[in-house]
């Protein structure tokens, strides 16, 4: 019971983070970066930001820690399993978005893409995601998928999942620290604006600490097996498996 | 037998990572930086990559997984504890040091500390290291520390850990962003210079990769019990204790 008090508790604190880094981003591009628009100005750079950290860090967190949540272990596990992959998509989707807002930025002001640090580990973030998206749906989705090469892909899926969330934190926390020293020439008097972008940072972080707490705290992991009375005849396959 | 081998193939690969990590940070700031002083200039600068890379990234690592060597499990923990504590202290020593090069710098050339996001992560990476070392130095190897306490502190230590190193990752890629953009005006054209410190960025990334992976299987943790006849009389206390 304890146990479960505690796991809402990280939920809460998760869903709050998640919403107050998305909040703190649009804020930061909206208020202080003069908005959007699909242009190839600046306005348009300021959609990466908010796509990134909304699709890469808080929609990613939030798909990651469906399977924690204690209200489900009672049911099927397919229909989790839906949202789980439909939360990761539209994460996906905002994140390629993201991407094609800065390319065009850059080609519009001939500025050379994927030079910086910064780009390399944020691609590298989002092509890891775009693999794991796919063979997570191939392996975990797919009726034909054997239950042995599921169980053997748990553990990497798992694993590579929490790497993924790192490197999108590194990737946004060089990127959000890049755009302050970009933008603001007075960065080392720490304007509001200073303070707001390294606020914003720092909820990131925190955002991420919760997400993979909640992923590695044994006790708030789904139980493998469920009651056969509370299991719906599942869509594609036994939903009991190790996954 | 199997997950032995591939233990040591991933140990040899976290070790070739540290070291290759730690070439590229030296070989950066030696050949193309200008080298090494202790006198205010951009010199006394250029120990602050290589402590903190070599410090809070590469020994912090090698400290961080030498429980995980099968050699040593048939011994008594206590030398290992300590070997653990005596690499983390040096890791430590280590990014003060790197801290107070950065410190006197900006301090010589009238530049505010402590103002960007890479700061701000960097310190908190610290910080939280030298609360963790101390904590698991009263909590692990001082002998009035009660076992059940020991057992409560063990997977906060654990997830502490491998949080810390994370963190340190991000503010280490964010730094060298960040120094790529202040020493290079044609980092957009890639010269390589930059190639180098991206690289560095990615073997740091490979490096806290591995070393995650070391940390999280199941599989290569330390048995929390050895054979009697294996255990000499420990030092402090018991040394079997779930820790």
């Amino acid at each position: 019971m304890r146990s479960i008090v505690s796991f809402y508790i990280c939920y809460l604190l998760c869903l709050g983070l998640g919403l107050a880094c998305t909040v703190c981003v649009c804020v930061w591009n909206s208020h202080w970066r003069g908005g959007f628009a699909w242009d190839g100005s600046t306005l348009q750079f300021n959609w990466h930001p908010v796509l990134m950290v909304t699709g890469l860090i808080v929609l990613y967190g939030y798909g990651a820690v469906v399977y924690r949540v204690p209200l489900t272990w009672g049911q099927n596990k397919l229909p989790w399993k839906l949202l789980h992959a439909a939360l990761m998509l539209l994460a996906l989707v905002l994140s390629i978005v993201g991407l094609c807002a800065v390319f065009d930025f850059h080609n519009a002001k001939n500025i050379p893409n994927v030079y910086s640090l910064h780009s390399w580990i944020g691609i590298a973030a989002v092509t890891l995601f775009a693999m794991q998206w796919v063979v997570g749906m191939a392996g975990f989705l797919l009726p034909w998928t054997p239950i042995s090469l599921r169980a053997l892909l748990k553990p990497v899926h798992v694993w590579m999942g929490g790497s993924i969330l790192w490197l999108s934190i590194a990737a946004c926390i060089s990127g959000i620290n890049e755009k302050l020293f970009f933008v603001l020439p007075g960065y080392n008097k720490l304007p509001p604006e200073a303070y707001l972008g390294n606020f914003l940072g720092v909820l990131i972080v925190a955002f991420g600490l919760v997400v993979l707490k909640i992923l590695s705290h044994q006790a708030w992991q789904r139980p493998d097996s469920v009651p056969q009375d509370l299991v719906y005849s599942p869509l594609l396959q036994d939903e009991r498996e190790n996954e």
